[in-house]
């Protein structure tokens, strides 16, 4: 028998809080092929909590254990195993079937990511889903130079601060759109160029306030209105590119910009990019080198608004529900 | 001084019959390098029809003559013009300054599409705008393959006839969406595959319609919610293309569908093409040579509904707004 560990499960989708409970699990056994990972660090998402709720558009079968990504400290290696070390730490790999657990056993082929002792966990752990997010929406969209402008709404969101950082990182300019006052402070913090509250007269203000720059990518996380707000502030043959949801209205855009204009409307999906659509495990191999680097320089990092141990597991959820001001982190062996 | 004749004109925008009156225009001398044209015939389309009412994307210095698109018959040529005969049936270049007239001069360079004395002025007078839009729309959005389908809202609309013409032509099938009852006939005559009216569950009644059919290509005209039934209708990476504003209303889009189905909403412009925006003058050449080829011979054509000598500009005009069957054309020379 393995050693029981103790993991996060929910046997029931309903109110988050609710249905976490802490169970003692049986670690799996350590294949020839698999490694054994001690997870350093996980992080709260929306869509976990979404998940918890039954709302996600995948649910898994119950019981299971919640999570979808974190960091690992190697502590186990199965027999054939070549590439990966005792004492490695790795990213968890995607789809491993939860991470809010203390331990957890992969096939070490699926372990593609390490990260070198002194970087900070915490940090690291956050790398697999949002900074690539940044990633694909500057760098496969459309084509930008240093000096170029970008518009993004959800400014204050995890990706938008990977987002303003990266930019930051490569010379573009950003415009930083959000829903309330008195977020100048963080805009700032993450490298923002411009922080503005959104509305009906965006594109006049966004005009006014970068002199009227041509800004080629409007990044939308919002939807509704707000697609349109950030057609008025693009530039002719501007492109805006969907990732969210968080109004939960249908975008809404003129065809006068459709079509006079020539602004263009599409998608960007991190799950499938993960998936292998536009990319390569070689291409995303290189893209997880280069942003391991920002964060490990501390260029590229994510607000943290908490941390808790495994056994506050109903707390860190209801914090993780009422976060704004940045991420919810469980330590699932502190 | 040159002689007189009646020409359209507007001074002012607004109710469109309200602002053309018919004026006496002196012709232009007809210098060396131009030809001077009888324009035989000049249809009315709603471009020009928000030209008068101040709406459209390029508004004209006033007072201006309206009309976009007409054929002119050669009734005198320069001295050293040698590419244009007399008596030769031309199309009226773009931008010759408003074809709602009774003569125009043009530089001869500009005349680059010629009709053989036995095609139909009237139909052939419509083949600058139209024709190529629903060319574009066909070419040069996806790649599309005979067997393929398509989808279009306005369906019974000029462009959406030439469309489904020139579909049957490349062996393409077309989900042909109209807004009433009873338009079945125009739907078959013009060798559209299925007419279905529009509504909220459009994407299933087409599913049903056409076996399930992978539907590649969008054609908006509307906007608003058809927008958005049209995306329900359509497969995964497939493309909006709006090209109308019939609705007046933004076109709403899920972020669902352009995030987890990669469904794109771009625009498309003919005015631009026209004008060298993905294409050439020998390109363009080529797309008139084979659309005039499809109108002669009559597998490409356009339902006229009436047609008015010039006097009759404002009862013309008025049924050009209302115009639901055809086109009405104006016969500045009957």
């Amino acid at each position: 028998m393995g050693e029981l560990k103790k993991a996060v499960q929910f046997a029931q989708t309903g109110h988050p809080p609710d249905v976490v409970e802490i169970v003692d699990m049986e670690t799996d056994p350590v294949g020839p092929g698999d490694v054994l990972l001690d997870v350093e660090a996980a992080a709260i998402n929306p869509p976990h909590l979404l998940t918890l709720a039954g709302g996600y558009g995948v649910q898994p079968e119950l019981p299971a254990v919640p999570g979808g990504e974190g960091i690992g400290m190697v502590v186990a290696v199965g027999d054939a195993v070549t590439d990966v070390k005792l004492g490695e730490r790795v990213m968890i790999p995607l789809y491993s079937g939860g991470c809010w657990r203390q331990q957890i056993v992969v096939p070490a082929e699926r372990v593609t990511v390490k990260f070198p002792p002194e970087g900070d966990p915490i940090q690291l752990s956050m790398i697999m889903a949002n900074p690539p997010a940044a990633w694909q929406l500057l760098n496969t969209v459309v084509d930008l130079e240093p000096g170029d402008w970008v518009i993004q709404n959800a400014a204050n969101s995890a990706v938008g601060n990977y987002l303003m950082q990266l930019a930051s990182i490569y010379g573009f300019h950003t415009v930083n759109v959000v829903r309330r006052e008195g977020l100048e402070d963080q805009i700032a913090e993450a490298r923002g160029d411009i922080c503005i509250v959104d509305g009906p007269d965006l594109g006049e203000r966004v005009k006014a306030a970068t002199n009227g720059a041509d800004i080629k990518l409007a990044v939308d996380a919002v939807g509704g209105e707000a697609t349109q707000h950030l057609a008025d502030s693009l530039a002719e043959d501007g492109v805006i590119v969907s990732y969210g949801l968080l109004s939960g209205e249908p975008c809404s855009l003129s065809p006068k910009d459709i079509i006079f204009r020539n602004v263009r409307l599409q998608g960007m999906w991190t799950s499938k990019w993960l998936q292998g659509r536009g990319s390569t495990p070689e291409s995303r191999a290189a893209v997880y080198d280069e942003l391991r680097g920002y964060i490990l320089d501390g260029r590229l990092s994510a607000r943290i608004d908490a941390t808790y141990p495994l056994a506050q597991i109903k707390e860190a959820v209801t914090h993780g529900m009422n976060q704004r001001d940045g991420k919810v982190i469980i330590l699932p062996n502190a």
